[in-house]
């Protein structure tokens, strides 16, 4: 962190969960990373003017504003960063693009592929003059992930037959559990699938280096309705099941079978209803000459198997994903200390910046993001439509 | 083992690897548990004298038949046990049942849903005269499943609502394996979807006690020619890679979504190209209540949540299937001693004996195995049909 | 098994839960291994007519006797295999092999150093005629173990420099568990220390191909007294925890660090208390190029790491020991398919049987069975002495 | 983080591996954790002006010193945190707390039981007056041993039986690794025993509330000499292994028995020659109505048995320490979503400030620091005298 390094002004729209572990990120990344631009929390938007600057001086940033428009309006940002809610990223970010500024958006892009596809031509019209879109897929910056890609990258896996993804958790399982505006279609776009199932299948494409081809897919609600939440009606939470009821307008679990662009062959589940299984991403690829395995349970760890070794000592190897040689690790503690959740989110802000010091368009782009958002989409007409098979264009 | 204790008369036709193992259950059955009547192993029958002979010397057989036809003339003979490929099943115990043998017979019950169930009418038949069929999903006595049906039954699991199911092994993943009956669909039936699919489906369908209603199917075939093995041509093994090589006709790999009676959410998965799975057998069940997980890879141990455990403490336990209130365990060693592959067998024939002795329908009856065939059968036509979705009746 | 093959004529003294195992793996071993001799079940010795006859009818015996000394003096008995408590070991094992038998004994070889010697002396003297003898540690017969030495043979491993072994059980951690022999030190020896400890330490030194040097031990009684088990004074077990108690007077733990003749450290333990563990039998060997671990629980699977594997690809394997290239497994059934408790047994058989009909000293020979009574003494020595060093004659 | 809360001025001595991980957490806790106190990062102090001016940017420390006796004289600090080696502990220590004040001390406290008991004595002094001294066993904060000590106090492991302690690393097991101080008795105090095993010690200790009183002890140094690293002769590191070498004056690897004031039997180890095993610190506690079992490498994970669970559901629990009953949790991120190793250092930042803010004595304090560098002290003493037992007093 030279002293006269450039910066990086980041102004970030929205500052719940997802606001937090930015901001903790675009603090953080300068401290143990050497970059070629410093950022700067310059400025936080939200509309409760006391709220925001509360989160404010919680989370680090220097001033506030009260409309995103003003935020982009700004002589002092260079990066717009986006933690609000899917149904309003394709305003926010075309007009941060058309405005000069960089985005980073997260997840997912959008909450249909006619607003990711206005996004992806707005970020591509861009890039042609040096400004960048990047989405928030940051379990690709998971060391483990990363060494996965790299793998692949390297041949050891050979031709790619198989990929296997699920993410399960288990958070809606309690039938009394509030309704929220993740159980709300209007809002959420869709439940478990587009939550949680949108990670692993942009982490299988990306992994695998190819795109899903077709699928075909189930979806299921198994709580059709739930206890209004207390703050909406005025209860206090023990009274949540005996309360009035709304409906659950999502999918709580979805599964489909798929084929890849290269031949591969796929099975997808996500689910909110997995008793027990409280954030399990699940990758596993297995290939003509070796296989990787992940569980973001266990999150420092690749399990790794290579035919090539001699048959009689031939295993999954349990690689710890903590030595100076893996992806992102040299940076942080001595061999074996173990990174957690939100060093994703450290490294993502890593990559962008080197990228966008050295001009070049960031990844995941918006272009792969809204092939994410196709997926989502055959997944859920598949399902409308007895599941025949939806090719993806 | 009492010395006047009533025998059970066994003619086993077959005695390929089938053959040994359940001549080994038959064997050994009575030498750790207290049986109504004890087996004696009176007749193997195969086509070749000379091998069949060899066969009843190493395995135990106190004569032998070169015809299974004559087998079951026979009046010393109580059960006809039949081992051979499936495309024999029906005639033979078809056969037997008239002639009011008992029938224990392997898996897949038959190459088609018109052969399973006549055999199943076979049955039905016999059975209101007190001769009974089984057919030999073995995996059911493995006691870390036989307790994870029990935990369902004793409603551990509450109300179920996802079932998870895998039959991963990677025995065809090298291109150069040679082609075998196992690879032609004439003999075979069908690939990885009939040979071990077909054990998982039965797994998931008795431990629920739910049987599968409808699913949506793909499979696929990654090679699709392999050398004609060595006996065949007159070649040895090394020149296998550049000799003929012929067509592979049954699938390598298929998966399907699945909706089962009671409403729960399947996906299945079997292959024999995970590379690095050995014969990993999985189920995972999530109910309300609780959920199970179980990989044959560590057959002596159920995964076990339960969330009524306090808060703090919850977690999946680890079972080690091997205590003496576990099924199955306490006539075998002292607690924490492991059982193997073949003490499936054993307790086959443990609960078959019991059953005939007291006159009761053993399981899986025909009925159960013609239900499997039923779904094998859904899987090909949805696989077929763009992956539409295909009812079971 | 050749029709026409020699026989190996077995005589049994004993038939309690190792005489089950024994007679299992007899009827076995020739049923999956081409053997040069043929083992028959001659005869079964002990005390109480009515029990030896049952137990011969049930395990498989062909007659029976009741005098130990009367088994020896039969001509048709080749080799006298002996299931009885350590305190009888010395007579009939000398007898044995001075009448011109071969003689399979169980571990531990004796109840001290005094008998384990003069037993050694016997069979030194015995195989100068081609009359050898053997001690049962059957865990060298566990294909992973097996597995573990091959390694170390082949260098895998380097220069050893760790040995960490545990045996832990949990059968005693009730407190009103009864009173039996094992923890009358008149009958068992010790506790925890012979029963379970002498495993680890021969698996260890046998794996490694080094002894132990020198100990320093300690030792612990946690429950000084017991119930008096129902049918010792009458009662039934439902009044144990009430009635009367007697005094234990083994161990129920021990540890102890050591070094072995190749300068390798070692720290041991055994335990009936470790609740939770139900036969954790664990062996981790550090090299300087490389690493095993193996635990019962998990017996199919040897744990491996290869420090000459790429630096980002390093991490323990965990062979699942189930192929044909394995140590045991071609004769069973395909890859994957795990084995049990018992195969260790079956075996031991297998090898005693080779090495006999060759005429070469069976392993573990009594020398090497000796050499695991000289560590538990040393054990039982320092832990008397203020845990002060004990080197190893 | 209330924008008028009193500050806590930090002023840090040392700013390597240590100071990096404290400043982190200085900086961290106060975005997550309300506190009575907010931490601000005052000064920090080192002997090379310009190294320290880079760290105090990178860091994000406000000011510099090249002489800690200046930052204690400051009026503008109200804590020193002491990152630097051994040897300079005591006086630095007893420096600050004579002048008022509080100290936070790195592990180990000192390099002898003297310095440690001079640092006891003088925290005991400045407690009187509400200065307080606290030594830095972070693991005591990972929330799964956090979780272990809960459980303890709550019994639910009723009376404490075995108590198993390793720490295994494996950075030295290359025999052509430099000498560093690390491996010089003068300036480290000793090797493996006080730089990794000192960690498991404590832990130990502070889990079962009880302390060690004596033990039998083993040390051994694998590699006696090393290549004198190319900083310090002025070669390259390519030119290591054949360069000049120095003699290595610590242990390697140690190991120790032990009865704790309780009764409990302890087995320790450290080693940093355990090739494979990257930071596994793990600790195993068994007592008479349940276990726990911790491994760092998994250091999400706690696993519990309950020896009062239904004898058919038996296991050790998986527990996944990331939910928000969970000690530290619900201040992150969503269940399920892991921490990783500095979350320690944050969360002993975050129980450091509540207790001062609150006027109590905060732990560890320097007595318990001086009873690990008592159990130190006698392993060394046990060692050096043939392992004979050496009370700690």
């Amino acid at each position: 962190m030279a002293e006269h390094a450039q910066k990086l002004r980041v102004g970030m729209v929205g500052y719940a969960f997802m606001g937090a572990a930015h901001s903790h990120a675009w603090r953080t990344a300068p401290r143990f990373f050497d970059q070629p631009l410093v950022p700067e929390l310059t400025a936080v938007a939200g509309r409760n003017p006391g709220a925001v600057a509360e989160a404010a001086e919680r989370l680090g940033w220097q001033s506030v504003e009260t409309d995103w428009r003003r935020l982009i309006e700004r002589d002092d940002i260079d990066l717009i960063d986006i933690c609000t809610p899917g149904d309003t990223h394709r305003e926010i970010a075309i007009a941060a693009l058309e405005a000069g500024k960089h985005v980073l958006c997260e997840k997912p892009l959008a909450n249909s592929v006619a607003d990711a596809e206005a996004m992806a031509d707005a970020a591509r019209q861009a890039s042609a003059h040096g400004t960048f879109a990047m989405c928030g897929f940051t379990y690709r910056r998971v060391p483990a992930i990363a060494l996965a890609k790299r793998f692949v990258q390297e041949g050891r896996l050979g031709e790619i037959r198989h990929v296997r993804g699920q993410y399960l958790q288990d958070w809606l399982s309690d039938e009394n559990a509030p309704l929220t505006w993740r159980l709300d279609k209007s809002k959420a776009g869709s439940g478990a699938l587009g939550d949680i199932g949108a990670h692993v299948i942009d982490m299988a494409q990306w992994v695998t280096g190819s795109n899903i081809a077709g699928l075909s897919a189930i979806t299921t609600t198994f709580v059709t309705e739930r206890p209004v939440s207390g703050e909406l009606v005025g209860l206090g939470g023990a009274g949540a099941a005996e309360g009035p009821k709304g409906p659950v307008t999502v999918d709580d679990a979805a599964a489909f079978t798929a084929r890849f662009d290269n031949g591969a062959f796929g099975v997808f589940e996500a689910t909110r209803f997995a008793l027990g299984r409280k954030n399990a991403i699940r990758l596993e690829i297995n290939g003509s000459k070796g296989s990787i395995a992940f569980d973001f349970e266990d999150m420092n760890v690749l399990q790794y198997f290579d035919s090539g070794d001699d048959a009689e000592a031939q295993g999954f190897r349990r690689i710890i994903v903590t030595e100076p040689v893996h992806p992102y690790v040299a940076n942080w503690w001595p061999a074996g200390h173990g990174l957690g959740y939100e060093h994703g989110f450290t490294h993502q802000v890593v990559d962008l910046v080197r990228d966008l010091a050295a001009g070049v368009q960031p990844h995941p782009s918006f272009d792969d993001a809204l092939q994410v958002q196709r997926v989502l989409d055959a997944v859920e007409a598949s399902a409308a439509d007895g599941s025949a098979w939806h090719p993806i264009a």
